[in-house]
């Protein structure tokens, strides 16, 4: 693919499969890309697959040459998009100290505020185990959250109803026919996060409105797993009308 | 349109909006329709609109001679498939009553269990006032709830994640290029539940599996207003794979 008109310098915050997802794409699309963990050394050093089965991501690094990792601060720091690929039950905290590094930037939110406590968790059997809760739920988000812990960040909430691994391939399901849905209380950011998403491949980017809507695109997490263990595979949801 | 080729006797419990729907599509596809209430006198006697605007059901009633209206009791015990359309906040209390009436039919459920309690609802300005809040949400849900105090009937929840009127109508959405969601523990009900939508002109109607996913359709109540807000009018949901 052609490299982008605008590269920028994008931070992605954490080291799991969505965060990779982001990062690999980036870098195809010709922008800069520095991935942030809590300690480089550390995840350098595992040599083994994590409790969802990824490779290790030293290995995984060392297939994209030109892809920075550095620690979480640093990242927010060099960056002029950062995105958000922490797990919702540590994204608060770490981002929550970044707060000078992420001032007056855009930082592009997808995590759902999953809880592993299993007395809260339900019977019902997954292919992880059984179907976490969700913390804050209904009356908060973790978006929202976010946001309040960044007052001067441009939080925009995005790509939470899909697998990473689709919102940066959307022409995989459908050819693309689907719909990714954004919410954010700065109307500029969210055109920007548009723009990237648009470069990602997807033509249907519906703007829901203020950051509150994040309570509806992380507590539709049920729906999503639901659907997915009966779909079988990759899918989209369209919002057709 | 022609009528049903197998007409049964169908009871909706309610009297508001999305059982209207539902009791004046049954009855033009040849179904046997009873409506229940609490009180037909009472409802029979209201001549002013609700607070959503309806129009009182006496005046609704006389544009649909055949449709008959009794107690929830009764409308209960006659029919031998049952479409719950009181209101979340009041299903439980109501349906827990006709555990008798009810036992060995199939029932469909779409509620939702909003709470209008001003200190949960959050203060995000919508149509009707604030955003109401869920109870019970993410470790429970109204459909297992039902099928908990209803041991003997086979609660199968469907058409949550639409509008009633556009769950009888689907093809004024789309041209009906859309997905209605299923849920329940007994195959039978499902399939049975099914075939009255594909009446209904559905034609993409995906079975998510058992009861325990009321809870990712009854979430998703949140998103759904936000994308109706968004949008400004009818929408559908598609599963696209």
């Amino acid at each position: 693919m052609a490299a982008s008109a605008h590269p920028r310098k994008i931070a992605v915050l954490g080291t799991g499969g969505g965060g990779r997802a982001h990062a690999a794409k980036l870098l195809e699309l010709g922008h800069q890309v520095v991935v942030g963990t809590r300690d480089s050394q550390v995840t350098l050093g595992r040599t083994q697959p994590d409790f969802m089965g990824i490779e290790p991501f030293g290995q995984w690094l060392a297939d994209y040459p030109g892809i920075e990792l550095t620690t979480f601060r640093d990242a927010a720091a060099c960056a002029d998009l950062v995105i958000n690929g922490i797990d919702g039950g540590h994204a608060l905290e770490v981002l929550g100290g970044l707060a000078d590094q992420l001032a007056g930037k855009i930082l592009i939110d997808y995590a759902v505020p999953y809880v592993y406590n299993p007395e809260r968790a339900h019977p019902w059997p997954t292919p992880w185990g059984v179907m976490p809760a969700l913390d804050p739920v209904d009356h908060d988000s973790l978006g929202e959250r976010i946001q309040r812990a960044l007052p001067a960040t441009k939080v925009v909430k995005a790509g939470v109803t899909q697998e990473q691994e689709v919102v940066v391939a959307p022409r995989t399901v459908a050819d693309g026919d689907h719909t990714l849905l954004v919410a954010g209380d700065d109307a500029d950011a969210k055109e920007q996060v548009t723009a990237l998403l648009r470069a990602y491949g997807w033509t249907d980017v519906l703007d829901l409105g203020p950051i509150v809507c994040s309570r509806g695109m992380e507590m539709y997490a049920h729906l999503h797993c639901a659907i997915g263990f009966a779909v079988g595979g990759r899918f989209g949801i369209k919002v057709v009308r």
